[in-house]
């Protein structure tokens, strides 16, 4: 099967995921059996609901808190929880409970027994179990990919789906513990055909004055693009974050008193209960516009013990109606945010809209969460590198057809890294605010999951090349180790791409002397690579599919490449020119040599001086939630860097023993490359330290930038300004971080300069033409948000500091072209191409190139996912990747024809489509389509050996 | 009906309580059903038991703990325990857990609904759920009466009884906690009907020398004077305290890794689990004789989630024996004590005999729980009132008749007071280790307890004197406060008596004028009375009766007593004669007019410097359980007491602002009163003490001296030395502390100095011809034993430390003589006789005296118990008093002769006499006998009405 031109000819209600608009409806009409009646008409109706916030991994790994392992650090087991929970449940039929994270539920399910799992289908089938957000976890809102986050939620959605149908369906999105919020979240989710979202964690000055204007419920509108209501979304602002008000936790983990009701008991008190009870809804109340609240009976890793808190919450419900019947005029009742979202509906009230996000995240004047932002730079790094990996693995198992699975070099899967990408997108994961072992535990997933996909890749690889060559990947290649291209004299390299857009990539088509680095990463460490040489070259690998190239060593010395000490006055290609001043080696000008435009800029690495809470305005430390800069004047660590330049290309500057760069210029490239080295941070002077660098420009930015949303759309921030109320700023450093997932851009009339990262970083525009991103962070303290460990990363087993590298791409254009430069170069950045490695040259008659696509998606259109789904099925999804307006040429629908080039087209069909093959692409649209084996319905089957006929591109 | 002379003419087999003999054979025949087979022959068998340990009180109170209040204070709720266990049990046939304090049980059932019950009862009825011990809760076995242990026992194992029949029916008795172990309580669980007897606690020099000669399973042959085997025990001794084996504790208050059995999972644990758990039951297996073991798998409070320990110890116990298939010869099982109790029975195999007891209890060398013996003196003296109280409410509901729980003065019961006193006998209640607050309800539920008994007596006396006229019952006399007697002019006062023995009581018959005590409780407390004057005067009540006196003030100022300032040379009466020695104004001699003995006698106080854990030979500080002081000699409070002395009988003395005493003797008493006060102990030094009394005699006691047991038997003790090890002293004082639970005394051939107490106290011999008795304890730390204040009680709401009173009686006489003496003295003590009083003369025509008894019982056979047992049935206990050999005339067995004057005689029997009324009693026998009203066997009733025909003595 070959993906040649999708073509599709109507417009389709957008759906991420498997959801479908067919469920949703299925759903409104079944799901709603014993809830109608329980609330009271005229009363003030509360609603209870139970649940507990399982984290996917934060002070233990996923595996512990499933079983309740290392409960020294934290009493939590998820096992026991669902144990205790379904039992509970099972007892009395208007007990309700919610459940969040499939991640826990999917392996609680298949330990169940049959008998078990019919119990529990039935309780989910009358509402009493109720499935909310659904997802693999409860992703992080600020550091995730939307690919990533989309992909996470399809696993969890689907296992409830193929389990539960439709009344396993989640109707309500529920992020009750990120700490910020997302507009693309809200837009995702709106998609996804999610009813309403809940969350517990917003700005301190936004909570207060959205309890003053009953504005703790909105409308959220979560997308410039897409046209309303398509990512409209109702929003509600839980009470008491996702805690039951205080006083009414009666779980396990909690100490306040249980209703002791005996009449005879000292200790009797129903009637401070009820009374307690009373005046706790009736403020909360006060907060909200109708005549219902909810309250969120549970919290961190609750009800493992279920008993407790029903038991309590039966009798409470039952002494506080028996009093309607002196007059009282609360009536309680257990329930689910989707009855409660039901009965909000019905009051049929106008709820404000909202078009901007939730970000930053403030719980007090001097405590911004602004830090995760970057914490574990090397883990955000590696999970979006993993994020690519999965991509090339899901696409390469289709193209390589069932041998993919199972092959020459074994069993392999996608599933492993499917559900290991999965747990990283939770928001103590990929946000890097778990413990150093958690960190360590999301890591050795990955490392796993891709060691699953290598037999995948390998497998595939075989099937589409013809050659069954061992092939190495050289994984540790990020510190620059790969024994096979270290010993060996010529060596096979194929470049599998998963872009579905040919173009040239930043491999150097050059060889040269490789100097000594500076790092000490490289001096120090002795389990890494002793290479001496480097070969770059440029190489290109066609759209969705894979080329060879062959290297063989001529002559024992290499050719040596052209250094010189110093800085040069520029670096240059035919597009781009970049000019350094003398004096201090920093860069000092950006030029688009096709556009003519010319900027001054200059770029240099700073520390802030975390805060370590000994201070009298706040005791509030930087730590990995929490950014608190000690002064909000960053300390230069050089104001001079070493350099020398390698011919035209290259700049490499060193800005003291932790810090260096190397400024590229790749010869097809429009944007030129920032390779930064940070680390070991040092901190003998015991000063924890938050490391940035920070481009300032002749920009006349006027306090105005602008970042991205998961990677998605880009939102307008403006320094000390909230859109929605009057900020008082406490904070004028860490106040106006933002999240850049994938950029960041400050503009004026004529230019725009937009960075593009290769993992989400916090960043900002503090002065006028400037803009900082979050590199690395070196702590010295906690910062009491639960975490219980300074964000003090080593370097593996040895006792220094973790070194950090990256990349930044600079584009500078004018504004109406940049999204044309920034949007290819972001997608790129985020499915870079896998190399692989085998000795000696290609086997003779392997095929050394092959493409799944007889041609290349248009610009605006990208293969966001492309993977097996059943064994008869493919999971294809397509998007529209320019936002409403920021390309002349690209933000405008595009139509796709989709058109099919199998010898199997008769046994297929393309769903949600069917005989359909043309679609509308408006901007920012996603669409899901299946392609399914119609099996049984002719004789002719799906072929499964090698022979799947891929080759015909 | 009156009770005339029990006649009893055979030998019967002393069963005490309800379980009789029937019930047990039953037990033996019915309960074995799914145990038989799972232990494996020629295999080590583990037996798996799974129990909860659950305090009657200790940190929190009682309600709190079935409730899980103040878990602020200690996560504990037994309602949720019972909830959870049932569950889980149910959850699998396989699965046993044994349960222990029936005070909680019995809460737990009654608000269980009808198909609740009858799981649970099907559940006892498979053996699945056993009951251990089950009496209200586990007794203290270091300062309770045996009466009021007897009576907590009835009330639990009756309920059992009642509930479950055979089947709830305890085989074993569980003492996992008390801190040493009484020999008394193994007679009466002999005596009670136990297989066995396990318990966790015991000195640690013990256990390892037991270890070594595997000797902690053993026979303890519990009484001197019973015949063996009626007294006689097996008795196992936990290898783990009643903890499970490091490592293994599945409980949510444990942090232990759960089986971890997911292959995948990099935290999998099985392998490790099983080689653990094998070494773990191996290692146990060395210490023990058979090839089955014990592990208690549980602890304080746990099983709350129940579903935690369970789901681990299954999987346990399926990898585990899955590895016999690979020749491991470990065998595991859920078991009971029981079970594991018929496995050793079946190993037939001999046991060492042992014949002395388990006191004192030391952790290590310098960690001995001796403290407990005297902590919260206050709080033992009122247990042993309210158990005086509740026998005397028991007869009278009796005598009185039905109209005693309901009649003038309204509804009256004695269960109130009945279960105050069962849960008064917990080990952590008597014994004083409480928190503070915990003691306050004690006191409380005790107080209660007694206003509810108040009604039954008032109505009683109602119908028994046929005068409804108000009654008072002046609860603070111990305070010398009743608003009655100080304001009226004239006053009646009853002498209620529940002693079966008439005889006259220590009521002075003399009128002084009072002079000021000098005590500061009297001069700065406020809501206490004001009463200058005291009238004193000898009164006698028949046995099992009342007697009435009237009181009239005659003129306005009461005659004046003699009063003399300096000690006399002596005090006398026609039995005893006490010297003093005029420098010193201390006790210098005592003489036995009848049998013309004398000895040097010098009594002072004294306080030893508690520990404040700051040594460096320990950090063991001195607290509720432990005694240590810090230095083996105490300190003087004072050489010389201030005296004065009234007439020839009373001598009072002043040591100082907080100690004095008054010594007594009553015309016709043959004991020397020491009447006692101290307090509050000063603690502005810094030094917490621990005040003792201290006898210095003339006696060659040669380091050997004598405490009973539960106030029973009494014990031989000699100085520095165990009677079944070799003993390294390492503590000379607190190492040589027994419990004086009734009486102690040290002897020579010559001369026997006999001291009864009023309350459990801690005591020694730590001279020749001394005997020390601590009275109070005032303490500044914890001794981290978990109660976790300091042992420092307050009067009240005043800032003052406690004051204490108490009575010791000394009774000098040749040894031959001196059971006959200390006997009936300390049973009077434990008996004493109830005051009530009415405002004027006592109505015309009321019946001014009453007896039960047409005559007094032999003075060796003494009425323990006489209580309505249903509504148509009454238990009555008989007891012989007197030790083996210890009384020439009273240590013989005994005919009673039991005749039955009651218009009912054709409608009752007496089980489990059935038609015989005669029996013998040999020396420490007790026997119970139920006299049931066979209703419906004839036309004549049981009469309802206040005509029951009582008067007739």
């Amino acid at each position: 099967m070959t993906i040649r031109g999708l073509l599709i000819n109507r417009y389709n209600l957008i759906i991420i995921s498997l959801t479908c608009s067919v469920l949703l409806i299925l759903i409104l009409r079944f799901s709603k059996f014993s809830y109608a009646g329980l609330s009271v008409p005229n009363m003030l109706n509360v609603h209870l609901v139970p649940h507990t916030h399982d984290d996917v991994g934060w002070l233990k790994t996923v595996d512990q808190y499933f079983y309740g392992g290392r409960n020294d650090i934290q009493h939590a087991g998820v096992q026991y929880i669902l144990d205790s929970v379904v039992g509970q449940l099972l007892q009395n039929p208007e007990r309700r409970f919610i459940y969040v994270e499939t991640a826990f539920f999917y392996r609680w399910w298949k330990n169940q027994p049959p008998s078990m799992q019919k119990a529990v289908r039935q309780l989910v089938d009358q509402g009493r179990l109720e499935f909310v957000n659904g997802g693999w976890c409860m992703s992080d809102e600020a550091t995730t990919h939307y690919s990533a986050v989309i992909d996470q939620m399809t696993l969890g959605l689907r296992f409830l789906n193929d389990t539960f149908g439709p009344c396993g369906r989640p109707r309500v999105a529920w992020h009750i513990d990120p700490f910020g919020h997302a507009r693309e979240h809200a837009s995702m989710f709106a998609q996804m055909g999610y009813d309403g979202f809940f969350f517990g964690r917003l700005d301190y000055q936004d909570r207060t004055n959205r309890i003053r204007t009953l504005e703790q419920e909105l409308l959220w509108r979560a997308s410039e693009s897409l046209e309303p209501p398509y990512a409209d979304l109702f929003t509600g602002i839980l009470p008491n974050g996702y805690n039951p008000p205080k006083g009414f936790c009666w779980d396990q983990s909690c100490d306040d008193a249980p209703i002791m009701d005996d009449p005879d008991l000292e200790d009797y008190n129903v009637d401070d209960v009820v009374q307690r009870f009373a005046a706790a809804a009736n403020s909360q109340a006060m907060a909200y516009k109708t005549k219902h609240i909810i309250m969120t009976m549970g919290s961190d890793f609750q009800y493992e013990n279920a008993n407790l808190w029903y038991k309590n919450l039966d009798k409470l419900i039952r002494y506080v109606n028996t009093r309607q019947a002196n007059g009282s005029q609360i009536n309680v009742l257990y329930s689910t945010p989707s009855c409660y979202l039901q009965e909000l509906h019905r009051a049929n009230l106008t709820w404000t809209l909202k078009t901007d996000d939730f970000f930053p995240y403030a719980d007090d004047a001097h405590n911004f969460w602004t830090g995760y932002f970057t914490s574990r730079p090397a883990l955000k790094r590696y999970e979006r590198v993993s994020n690519g990996r999965l991509q090339t693995c899901n696409q390469l198992e289709v193209l390589g057809g069932p041998s993919s699975r199972k092959g020459p070099f074994g069993a392999g899967d996608s599933e492993t890294l499917r559900e290991a990408m999965a747990v990283a997108q939770h928001h103590d994961a990929v946000s890097g605010t778990e413990k150093q072992h958690v960190a360590n535990d999301y890591a050795r997933r990955l490392a796993n999951g891709w060691q699953h996909c290598q037999v995948v890749v390998s497998n595939s690889l075989a099937a589409l090349s013809g050659s069954s060559a061992g092939r190495i990947y050289c994984d540790n290649l990020n510190v620059s180790a790969c024994p096979l291209t270290e010993a060996s004299k010529k060596v096979t390299d194929i470049h599998a791409h998963s872009c579905t857009h040919a173009r040239p990539h930043r491999w150097h088509a050059r060889t040269h002397k490789q100097k000594q680095i500076h790092n000490p990463i490289h001096k120090e460490t002795k389990d890494r690579g002793y290479a001496v040489n480097e070969l770059v070259f440029q190489a290109q690998a066609p759209p969705l599919g894979y080329s060879t190239y062959s290297v063989s060593v001529l002559q024992n010395g290499p050719p040596s490449a052209s250094v010189k000490s110093g800085p040069p006055a520029a670096i240059q290609n035919k597009f781009v020119r970049a000019t350094f001043d003398p004096a201090t080696g920093l860069l000092d000008s950006l030029t688009n040599l096709e556009t003519q435009q010319t900027i001054r800029l200059t770029q240099n690495f700073y520390w802030y001086n975390a805060s370590d809470g000994k201070s009298s305005i706040s005791d509030q430390a930087s730590g990995a939630y929490i950014f608190r800069p000690n002064s909000s004047s960053p300390f230069i660590i050089s104001c001079t860097a070493e350099t020398e330049s390698i011919q035209l290309q290259e700049v490499r500057q060193q800005f003291g023993p932790w810090v260096s760069q190397v400024i590229r210029l790749h010869s097809n490239s429009k944007a030129l490359e920032m390779e930064w080295t940070v680390g070991p941070v040092p901190i003998a002077d015991g000063l924890g330290k938050e490391v940035i660098t920070r481009l300032d420009s002749s920009i006349a930015s006027s306090g105005v930038f602008y970042t991205d949303s998961n990677g998605r759309e880009v939102l307008r921030r403006k320094k000390d300004f909230r859109p929605t109320w009057d900020l008082r700023q406490t904070e004028p450093v860490a106040g106006n971080y933002y999240p850049i997932n994938s950029r960041a851009y400050i503009k004026d009339d004529k230019d725009q300069l937009t960075v593009v990262t290769d993992r989400s970083q916090g960043g900002s525009s503090i002065h006028d033409g400037s803009l900082e991103i979050m590199l690395h962070r070196r702590l010295l303290h906690d910062d009491w948000r639960g975490v219980g460990e300074p964000l003090n990363e080593m370097s593996g087993v040895f006792p220094l500091g973790l070194v950090v590298r990256g990349r930044l791409l600079l584009s500078l254009t004018p504004p109406a072209l940049a999204a044309d430069a920034h949007r290819p170069l972001a997608q790129e950045n985020v499915l870079q191409p896998l190399l692989s490695f085998t000795e000696g040259g290609p086997p003779p008659g392997s095929l050394l190139e092959f493409s799944g696509l007889q041609a290349a998606l248009p610009p605006a259109v990208h293969l966001l996912t492309l993977s097996q789904w059943g064994q008869d099925s493919l999971l294809i999804r397509l998007e529209h990747q320019f936002q409403t307006k920021e390309s002349k040429e690209h933000s405008v629908p595009f139509t796709v024809n989709l058109q099919v080039y199998t010898q199997y087209t008769h046994i297929c069909t393309w769903e949600p489509l069917g005989t359909h093959i043309h679609t509308l692409f408006p901007s920012q649209s996603i669409i899901n389509l299946f392609m399914v084996y119609l099996i049984g319905k002719d004789s002719v089957r799906r072929p499964t050996d090698n022979s799947y006929p891929m080759q015909g591109s």
